[in-house]
């Protein structure tokens, strides 16, 4: 195990936050051959006053998170490759200024605008009423709003890690709490690890039940892909086993090739693929988007243990209005959570026990390397 | 076309914010023979903590506004003369603090205390439901809130361009973005121009549709005026064609004379009346608020085409809960939503398209300028 | 009358917040022989960022409260005594991130975390629908929340006064307005006032109606003590006249001693009984509430005429859920306000009157006196 060092930047607990700040290679592991440099900054004007965002280089691709919206990725990129989309919200909206239960409980959308942003914690999935008791002593869940309340809380606690001898990597390690009073005590630990020089990251992450019952706990990962990957005869490379259309009146062909993708066409409406995919040997399941091209394209895989269903967010909209895709790994999905309690994929966690999630990430921008990954899938 | 030079102020484009700060005359336009200045600084304390108020002064009036209540102008003054009211919301109210959905969805009245104050954009008028689909793939807006959202978004950008030569006008600039995802995306920019040494300013505003699909828009100016122009024996001179009050119940001198205004009355309700009013040849509207000994009034004028209604509130209440009149030009009456749709009055922007609309504000110190005025509408 | 002297903290009227501070005995009150210091900082982190956080210290004591919100009493402590509790919600939440219409309109649970939680203004008592219109021209005031609004108020104007001679008393005065156009105009002025070196404080409430109409008001002190007075054999000793179950199904035991303490039981659910307490010859009711061994304690007491009900929460929850009891003394009971208004429970203030109300706290840390204090009962 190599050394570490750890920097904290944010603390409740402590009562610091270091504000605009800047750690590199040169302070903090003077031994790592590449450069490398982590920033926070305070971002200002409109609806993003006071949001903080913080920057990781790792000296071949930069990562932008905010730790102010519950952790949530917001673009990366690596030359001529971009992670993100182009959302119609352009700011990176101040949790305080959302209000989830507006336009009848979709509020969440107006701050909407990350590359990977964490749909739970109590909830995912649409606007509904969950009257069910679910612990003793406390009232149900009531109004639940769009995809849950996460994305839209400041992270607590933010530290950053820097291993000191190789693989020299940095790991940024945000804890979030969605608590209350008679309500949900869950606390997500969300890490981002990257090594440098390196064109991969992980996301790794541990929601623990800090309550005295047992408490539903229900986690998407929303990640959004725009241009340059998504365009006209981009394709996702998935071992799908299933594939069901979440609405009706979807044309044939979108039923049978959910995994392509056409061009933006105005007033389309979205669609969304509920899919079970195949894991491999070692149980992972591994899908691939990649242009139509093919020389640039985002790998993603993940444990389907830990994330066993899959939803496939297709909305190919005039750009003004988001031209995206969303692939969603989750633990339920996003259906009315009475729904999936019923079907019973709503994951139970116990007191003190902890439910573990993880992502890797891989960015490619030549050829060689997508053909190889779209193979080996 | 004089010369003009800009300064940013505030940026979320380029994450500018400049904080307490002040620009005048000898600093921007030294030729300028009369000295003003532009000051922002931000309030402290209570519900008003972290907001931004930028002061004009223009060497004969001053103003306030805030952009972080979507560039609404908080008051004015010249003289013995004051432009706005005492709403029993005594502070410039954060709108991080304002949940629009309190109290019915009335929680906007939380906050409201301008002198002119924007309604709109997606919507205005009372709450209501308003389940239409109006763009392919977009939910509805759902349970509307009194009077819509714009007055309690921040201005993403606010600059200040003033003129280096006469006649050396001051203008303030705000952009302020109502968005969401699956929402409206219309973007206003609100503009107030004085120039140095003149009792009048104007207010000029642009709605882009930032979409890729026609949007609905609706635009009211709450336009309120207190002491020391209201009192009892105040008039509203204005061209009437038509006149009906919004409720039953109304007496008939009161449905007669909607222009006429007496005293603070303790458990009063408020009143208001549905106008059209008569554009001149020039196709402008105009209307004169002046007090009892016509020393004292508020000229207001537009065109007819781009603010084709006119309501006016008459909020006649002990002084403790207002004592207020309201003028209120608009491209629809404050009516619920659906009504204002089926009666054809609801404006649609295309994509990428705008709609202007525009005021311009006299002030009156003079029995004689007052009876000149009056003598012209 | 001892002499004293002020020292604003904040003030939204003078547009004033002095940021990080500590003022003394040495700068305020040299003559004082205990030293005491009062200290206003700013927390960071999560979602406590941007809260302000007031300690006063009296050389024998230390108490927190927060001005931002509503001027709570977070915790104090002395020796080994605490008052104060274990709430699940960790942080000092900032209003701004409170959203009291989530979870069935209960989300103020999800700041809840103060020793002492004033509720009120304008209602206590759990969500419901109020469509009484109780002013003329004022809409009722709808779909109300738990507990009401006043906990999640920033204070306008905060001071500080010392007297400058014996007993050297150190008051902290905040005023919090609870304010709309067309809605309550409410103006609280609470003080809390503290000698050094004693073991009493004392909370002084004042209640003014800013409005021209007669306007209701209800005020609840929501005071929760966890560990180290709670535990198995803690014991609330109180007159009580007459008690009464809030809901069915609580044993008989329970119903016959509320006023015993079991241990922390996980899953169990919350309790609460309505209680008339008896006032001694000068109006006075007092209680205390003590731990198994006698040794540590917390005495209470108010004038009857201004607090006339008693509610007493029990949540013997397990720790993680928060193991707490609150005393609550009242104007009405924790009902839905339309019931409490039936019954002739809800106050009336007239147009510029004010309700008064104050509570006396002791802490006490040996034996004898809890035994004395407990014997005066």
């Amino acid at each position: 195990m190599p050394k570490s060092t750890t920097q904290l930047l944010i603390s409740a607990a402590r009562n610091i936050h270091l504000g605009d700040c800047t750690f590199d290679r040169d302070i903090l592991a003077p031994d790592c051959p590449t450069p490398w440099f982590v920033r926070m900054h305070r971002l200002h004007g409109g609806r993003q006053e006071g949001v903080d965002v913080i920057t990781i280089d790792n000296g071949r691709m930069r990562l932008r998170l905010s730790p102010t919206r519950g952790m949530g990725i917001l673009d990366a990129e690596m030359g001529p490759l971009r992670l993100g989309w182009g959302s119609p919200v352009k700011e990176v909206v101040h949790p305080a200024l959302i209000n989830q239960l507006h336009r009848g409980r979709t509020g969440w959308l107006e701050g909407f605008s990350e590359f990977l942003c964490r749909c739970g914690l109590e909830f995912v999935g649409p606007p509904c009423m969950d009257t069910e008791h679910l612990a003793v002593g406390e009232p149900p869940a009531g109004n639940i709003t769009l995809h849950g309340r996460i994305a839209n809380i400041p992270a607590s606690e933010v530290e950053l890690e820097v291993q000191t001898s190789a693989p020299y990597a940095i790991t940024l390690r945000g804890v979030v709490h969605e608590r209350a009073m008679y309500g949900p005590k869950l606390e997500l630990t969300a890490e981002l690890t990257i090594v440098p020089g390196e064109q991969t990251f992980t996301v790794s992450d541990t929601v623990r039940n800090r309550g005295g019952q047992a408490q539903e706990m229900c986690l998407l990962y929303h990640i959004n892909q725009g241009r340059p990957i998504l365009e006209d005869g981009a394709r996702l490379v998935a071992p799908i086993a299933e594939s069901a259309p979440r609405d009706e009146g979807y044309s044939d062909k979108d039923i049978k090739n959910p995994d392509r993708y056409g061009k933006p066409t105005p007033a389309s409406p979205e669609q969304c693929h509920f899919m079970e995919l195949d894991a491999d040997k070692r149980g992972m399941v591994s899908v691939l988007l990649h242009n139509k091209r093919k020389n640039l394209g985002l790998g993603l895989s993940w444990p389907k243990k830990q994330l066993p269903h899959f939803a496939l967010w297709k909305g190919l909209h005039d750009e003004r209005d988001g031209y995206v895709t969303g692939l969603e790994p989750c633990t339920t999905y996003p259906m009315p959570r009475p729904t999936e309690r019923e079907d019973g994929r709503v994951v139970q966690i116990k007191p003190g026990a902890a439910y573990k999630a993880g992502l890797e990430f891989e960015l490619f921008d030549e050829k060689a390397a997508v053909t190889k990954a779209a193979a080996r899938i």
